[in-house]
């Protein structure tokens, strides 16, 4: 029998990663219900026409397609087969895994858009999945955590977006982090500023690469594109802007607050600065980064990205405002903004900063020892009260070795072991061993019950 | 462009449906580690050689596969095509969808076995798909939520069992039901009592069905599959046994208890009914059922079978215990129990009893009102100390007409809205409305956290 293995690109999530993810997702996910997101999930597969065509070439070529049931062949010819992969996978295919978390929300709001009370903050963490080349930090399943409030375009939306990556990192005890914040109306209105009006796309792609590339290679990757030197001139002259954010505001103002966009977007980064310290317990560090543009295409107003300061990370959550989201499905004109917590990365990141908890190890507390049968009425009897106190409780299945047992315990990180032989059978007693310290005492029941619950 | 759908038996669970969802599996998770059951989740996608073979042919049809990616057909010729589906698709696709969670946990315990401290108590709550004809109750993508024991073969295991189904339900506030216990061993010593030894697999599936069919129609499928009359006589004798627990167990004792397989069997039985009573809080109507056969073959001692009282409804749970789940990957010896909880009839349980509490349908506490600029400091001061004290808060987004915001809150079913307008604004108070009675209160910040923090 051949061994058995995982597909490529996938992992188990054993018990600890378990405790680890269960801690991130579960305070995520207390943060955007006191935020008022309400919870939605979308099926793992959808039809391909929902999914194909919204993420680009390269996106369509990631999706995993699902092969139709049954004789998935019985409507094909050998001249669909002739045709090769691509024109037969229509054919035989009709379902696809879900690529992202947007598309499955925007196709819901489509499809609830009578239902639904807007503005609609909804949140939603699941799987998703692409056929990527397996990578460092890069998987075929992963999860994505996202929250959105759609029907709105009011920047007041934008400003709790905000507040809500500070709670969810406060949560997290990970505030070890920097904000940077953008908007796509200021650098369409430096593309038109520098005499490159609706070039916007081009210049977000290429300004998107500065971190990586540098900004001599984006001066050259847009002159080869068709800016003009000039253009380029004045672009590194407005990027490299310095000072505080409010004084890049100002400067901007300057130089920008005259054309309609560069009014809008400066205001709402105006407005956005403005009141992002007035929460009482805000510790942020909030940068205004002109060079932060974004890849992704649907973004029309404020944008966002989080980095980790003190770990070398790539973006650990990201998200910003869009004009069109359910466009691609007919319905026009619903604006929103939402963020994406990216769990995996965060996760990787508390964990060299060291940040889990150490009890998230093991949820168990108490291991009650078995010695056999006649022990066995007052070792349940205590396993059920203490269960009953709320008391995360085990006994061992038989009566092994005492050693074997104790291992159990060990391996298993159980902080008590609750040994009951015959003498504190008879007793009514619990001899209580501080698996930590090593010391132990004989206690009653009550005595025990009320030593652990907290 | 078309309306966006789903696919064939696949859901959206919105915000009401998430709540109840969570709800049910926020409390199940709760108890699974009460009773010290580790987390565990396994990629969606498995490779097709872990999968096939385990569900026999209609299991095997039942599979969704996933395409290779990138130019799936390059190995393939126009033969393979020519051959049909059937004996093509091995050769474009090598990954499928779960089926059930208990494959990929054999298959996690045989590629984790030199690292599981055994006995391995885990849990794992995750989809799983089929491609079943759809209908009502029958989905293509649904939940399962499972919890086994594995690495022991004692007893005191099925007895937990018994009691996590019991707490499990009770957290659940649902009593309303029987719990029905048999053992395979008993099945197995029966066939031989009534002269048919060997055949206890057809046993079980024909009374699997009595429920359905009726015993006349049992035994008439059975004499089809060679039983003889005789036999078909005493197995309606034995299977008909009236009385209490405690009495069928004293009369299979005079029948069966000098087959190895009976004695076993009933002092199992007889040591869970013995000892399931001790626990104090019980409130369980335990059933052994000598009907109660379970259609799965790896079943090998205990089975468990939950249906509730009030509501027509099949089994929504069940389990039991089982000698050989690793074997299928060449680990053998490894006994367990499980038991598996259906989320997705509870939940229509529960509806139906009117279980969930009513707070569920929103998580949303208080709307506060937007009348504006001149307001928003105060507005945002209250929002940000009403969600840092815990309570879920939401601020409207925009100061669209009252009369609007009201609504939102109605439709949202918040319980309570805030209104700050000028003069409260300017008086740093709130006016409190109690969306359900309908008064309303002037308060200061303080009072309205006094009244609103649990």
């Amino acid at each position: 029998m051949s061994k058995p293995g995982l597909p490529r690109g996938t992992r188990d999530f054993g018990p600890e990663q378990m405790f680890r993810r269960n801690y991130i997702i579960d305070n995520i996910r207390k943060v955007f219900e006191r935020y008022g997101f309400q919870p939605l999930e979308t099926p793992s597969m959808e039809n391909l026409s929902v999914l194909t065509g919204k993420y680009g070439n390269e996106g369509d070529q990631l999706l995993f397609k699902v092969l139709n049931s049954g004789d998935y062949l019985s409507k094909t010819s050998g001249d669909d087969y002739a045709a090769g992969s691509k024109s037969l996978t229509p054919k035989i295919s009709n379902k696809g895994l879900r690529y992202d978390l947007t598309v499955p929300f925007a196709r819901y709001v489509v499809m609830h858009q009578n239902d639904i009370t807007f503005p609609f903050k909804r949140y939603q963490i699941q799987p998703v999945w692409r056929a990527d080349n397996p990578q460092k930090g890069r998987y075929r399943e992963f999860y994505q955590c996202d929250a959105d409030i759609i029907g709105t375009d009011s920047t007041l939306s934008d400003l709790e977006i905000v507040w809500l990556i500070h709670d969810v990192y406060k949560s997290l005890g990970l505030g070890d982090f920097e904000l940077k914040m953008n908007n796509r109306r200021i650098l369409t209105a430096i593309s038109e500023y520098i005499g490159e009006p609706g070039k916007e796309g081009p210049l977000c792609v290429a300004i998107d690469k500065l971190d990586k590339i540098g900004l001599e290679s984006v001066i050259t990757e847009l002159e080869r594109s068709g800016f003009s030197s000039k253009s380029c001139e004045l672009l590194s002259e407005v990027i490299q802007i310095k000072g505080s954010n409010e004084e890049k505001v100002d400067k901007l103002m300057g130089l920008i607050g005259d054309l309609p966009n560069g009014e809008r977007g400066l205001q709402d980064v105006s407005f956005i600065l403005g009141h992002a310290s007035s929460k009482k317990d805000i510790q942020l560090k909030l940068d205004f980064d002109l060079t932060l543009a974004r890849g992704l295409s649907y973004y029309t107003g404020t944008i966002f990205e989080v980095k980790p300061t003190s770990v070398k990370m790539g973006s650990i959550t990201g998200g910003g405002r869009y004009d069109d989201l359910t466009g691609i499905f007919g319905l026009n004109g619903v604006s929103g903004t939402g963020i994406s917590f990216g769990i995996d990365r965060i996760y990787d990141v508390m964990l060299e900063l060291n940040l889990f908890p150490e009890e998230q190890s093991s949820n168990t507390k108490v291991l009650i020892t078995n010695f056999g049968e006649k022990e066995l009425d007052f070792s349940l009897k205590v396993l059920n009260d203490l269960r009953s106190a709320g008391i995360s409780t085990e006994i061992y299945p038989s009566n092994a070795k005492m050693k074997k047992q104790f291992n159990y315990a060990n391996k298993r990180g159980i902080p008590y072991v609750a040994v009951i032989g015959s003498e504190e059978a008879s007793n009514q007693t619990i001899t209580l061993k501080d698996m930590v310290s090593g010391s132990q005492d004989q206690l009653g029941l009550k005595e025990v019950l009320e030593k652990l619950v907290v």
